[in-house]
C-alpha cells in the first residue's frame, strides 16, 4: 500500500481561486465561470457525481468573493467538498430558469472566461439571459490557468508516471503473439491498478496495421508474429494522469520497423532536449517534427507533439505549430511523435516530462528501445 | 448468455438523420449542429474514444448529404462507424483552425441547433468565426429529437428494465446492517453486470440521513439496523439506459418512515396512471406533487418528478413545471417522486415508464411495497 499524497487544502483553493480572479482581471477579463470538470475541481475540490443538464456554475471575479450556484438537490455534495469554505453558496430548484438564477452572479456587459467543456446549452442560456454580456474559453484567453504545477501537483504527476513505467515492465513479459489485442490491454488496464491508478482512462494495443491508426485503442484482431504493437496507457493516480506510450515488437522487427523505431526516438530524444524556459510550445513540435521530415516521414506524423497533462490527460499547454507561447518551470506535457504507416504500422514513443529551470526532466524512464516480446 | 439486440442498420441511421434534418427546417433552422455525445452516436452509431478538444462535427441539413468533419488522426475510426456510408466526411489536421475547417459545411448566417453537450469551447469558435450565425440548443428548441423511440430501442429499455428489476431481487437478499454503503453499491454493481449490464452508472445507497441527500451516491457510513435506505440504481444494457429506485428499511420501520413511503408510493401510483397521449409532460410532475404537498411534505420533494431516458439517463422529456408538451406514444422516462427529511431519512420510488396509445406501461416492476431486509 502507497502512502497517499498530501491533501489539498481550503488554503490551496482559496489561492487558486484568488490567483485565477487575477489572471482574469489582468487579461481584461470580468471573470471567471466555471462548470463541472477539472476546471472546477482544481479550484475548489468539487466534483458532481454526474455532469448533467443541471447547471453547476463558479464565478471568480476579483471585487467579491467566489459565488458558486448549484441545483438544491446536489447543494449537501457540493457543501462537502474541501474548498467550499472559501465560497458563497447559491442553489435553485427544477422548474426555475437556472440562468435568471446566475443573472444575479454576472454583470450585465461582463466579459467572462468560461470552462472549455460547459456546455453549450449552458453557455446559450447565459447569452440569451444577459444579451450584452461576452465570452472567451478558458484555453483561448487563459490557456495557463492551471499549466504550472505546485510541488503537490508534480509529486502526484511523478508518481502516476512511475506506476506506468511499472506497468510497462511487467507487460513486455506477458505473451502477445497469438492473444487478441483487448486481451493484453485487460492486462494493461489490472496492472495500472495494481501500481496505484484509481481509474484507467486508455489502453491503446494497436498491433500490425491498427498501429497506423494513432486512435485505435484495441479490438479484436489476433496479434501476429513479426507485428509491431504499439502500448499507449494511463489513467489517473491521486487525481493526476498518466500518459506514456512505448512500441514493441512480437519477435523479430524488419529493417524498415528498426529504421521507423530509430527516427521516432531520435525526434522525440531531440524534442526532448530542446525543453527549457521560454522556448516557445511551437519549438518542440518543430524540433520533432524535422527530424522526421528529414528523414521523409513528415507526411506520416499526422498529429501534434505533445499536450499538457494534469487533471486530464489533455490540456494546456499543446506542443503544436501557432502556440508561441514560452515553457515555464512546473508545466507538464507529453513529447509524443508518431510515424503511421497505413495498412502496415505505427510507431509512438511518449513519455511525460516538466520543465526545470535548466531543462526538461522526463516523469517517463521506462526502456525507450525497441523492446521485443514474445 | 443473453442474445444480443438487432444491431442499427445503416439504413436505421440515414432515416435518422434525415428526420432530424427535416425536423429542423420545419422549425425554422438551417440544420443541426452536432458533436461527441448521445446525440451523435444515435445519428450515425460513431462514438470517438473520447471526447476532447479536437473538434468533432455533424452538420444535418435538408438541402444537402450529411457532413462529418472530425480531426485526421480518428477518421479511421470514424469511417469504421455503421453510419460513415450515408454521410460525406471531411478532416483537419493539428496546427490548423478547426472552425475554419467548419466554415464550408455551414451558411454565413444560418441558425443551427447545436448539441446540448457541445462544448462552449468549440461554440464559440464557431461563432468567432462566424459572427452572423445563431444558434440554440437542441434540447431547447427540438427537444423531442430523440424522445420517441422505435421498437428496438424499446426493446433494449425493456431489457435494461428487466435487468435492473433482477439486480434488485438479489440485492434485498444481502446483509445491509453493519456493512458500509459502498459495499452494497458494489455489490449492486455486480448484480447489474451479472444481469447483463456493460456500463455501471451509479449506484446510490443512501442510508438513514444520507438518503435525505438526493444526489448522495454511497459513503464509508456503516448502515445501522432500523435505517431507511435508498437504492437508486443503473447504467446501459445494450446502449440503452436502466435507472430505478426503491427504499427498503434495514428492520423495523417506524410509523413515520411507513407513513412516508406510503405517500410516496401513492404519488408515484397516481402519475403512473395520469400517463397517456395528450397530456403533458407537467401535468406528471403536478399529480405527484399534489399527493406530497396535500399530506403535508411539499417542500421535502425538492426534485422534479422525472426525466427521459435513453442512450443517456437524462434526456428530454422532463417531467417538470413548465414542460408544457404533450405525452407522445413511445417516450420512456422516469416517475420518480422523493420526500427527504434532512438529518434523518428519505424515500424515492422509481420506475421507467413508457407511453402506450391507451395509457402508460412501466419498464420496472419490482416489487414497490417497503422491503425489510437485514
Amino acid at each position: 500500500m502507497e502512502a497517499e499524497s498530501a491533501p489539498f487544502t481550503l488554503d490551496d483553493f482559496r489561492l487558486r481561486m484568488e490567483r485565477s480572479a487575477q489572471a482574469a482581471a489582468a487579461d481584461g477579463l470580468d471573470g471567471l465561470l466555471i462548470t463541472p470538470g477539472p476546471d472546477l475541481l482544481w479550484l475548489t475540490g468539487y466534483q458532481p457525481t454526474a455532469i448533467t443538464e443541471r447547471l453547476t456554475l463558479l464565478v471568480l471575479r476579483v471585487d467579491a468573493e467566489p459565488q458558486l450556484l448549484v441545483p438544491v438537490l446536489e447543494r449537501p455534495d457540493a457543501e462537502s467538498a474541501v474548498g467550499a469554505g472559501a465560497v458563497a453558496m447559491s442553489d435553485w430548484r427544477d422548474g426555475v430558469d437556472p440562468y435568471e438564477a446566475a443573472t444575479p452572479l454576472l454583470s450585465v456587459d461582463g466579459e467572462y472566461a468560461i470552462s472549455d467543456s460547459a456546455w453549450a446549452m449552458h453557455l446559450l442560456g447565459l447569452q440569451h439571459r444577459l444579451p450584452e454580456t461576452r465570452y472567451v474559453s478558458v484555453t483561448d484567453r487563459l490557456p495557463m490557468l492551471r499549466a504550472v504545477k505546485d510541488d503537490n501537483e508534480l509529486a502526484r504527476l511523478e508518481a502516476a508516471g512511475a506506476a506506468a513505467d511499472a506497468a510497462f515492465g511487467e507487460i513486455v513479459k506477458v505473451r502477445f503473439a497469438g492473444r487478441k489485442e483487448t486481451d493484453v490491454a485487460a492486462d494493461l488496464a489490472r496492472l495500472l491498478r495494481e501500481f496505484g491508478h484509481e481509474q484507467v482512462d486508455f489502453t491503446v494495443v494497436g498491433s500490425g496495421p491498427n498501429g497506423a491508426n494513432p486512435h485505435h485503442e484495441a479490438g479484436d484482431r489476433a496479434i501476429l508474429a513479426g507485428d509491431m504493437i504499439v502500448l499507449d496507457f494511463g489513467g489517473l493516480k491521486h487525481g493526476y494522469g498518466s500518459d506514456t506510450t512505448r512500441t514493441v515488437c512480437a519477435g523479430d522487427p524488419t529493417d524498415q520497423m528498426r529504421e521507423v523505431h530509430d527516427i521516432v526516438r531520435a525526434a522525440q530524444q531531440a524534442a526532448f532536449e530542446t525543453v527549457r524556459p521560454g522556448v516557445a510550445c511551437q519549438e518542440i513540435d518543430r524540433v520533432a517534427r524535422r527530424v522526421i521530415s528529414e528523414a521523409g516521414y513528415g507526411d506520416e506524423f499526422i498529429h501534434r507533439t505533445g499536450h499538457g497533462i494534469g487533471m486530464t490527460t489533455h490540456e494546456p499547454p499543446y506542443m503544436v505549430e501557432g502556440e508561441q507561447r514560452p515553457l515555464v518551470p512546473g508545466m507538464c506535457f507529453s513529447i509524443e511523435p508518431g510515424i503511421y504507416l497505413a495498412g502496415r504500422f505505427g510507431v509512438r514513443i511518449e513519455d511525460i516530462v516538466t520543465v526545470t529551470a535548466d531543462g526538461g526532466h522526463r516523469l517517463n524512464n521506462s526502456d525507450r528501445g525497441l523492446t521485443i516480446v514474445e
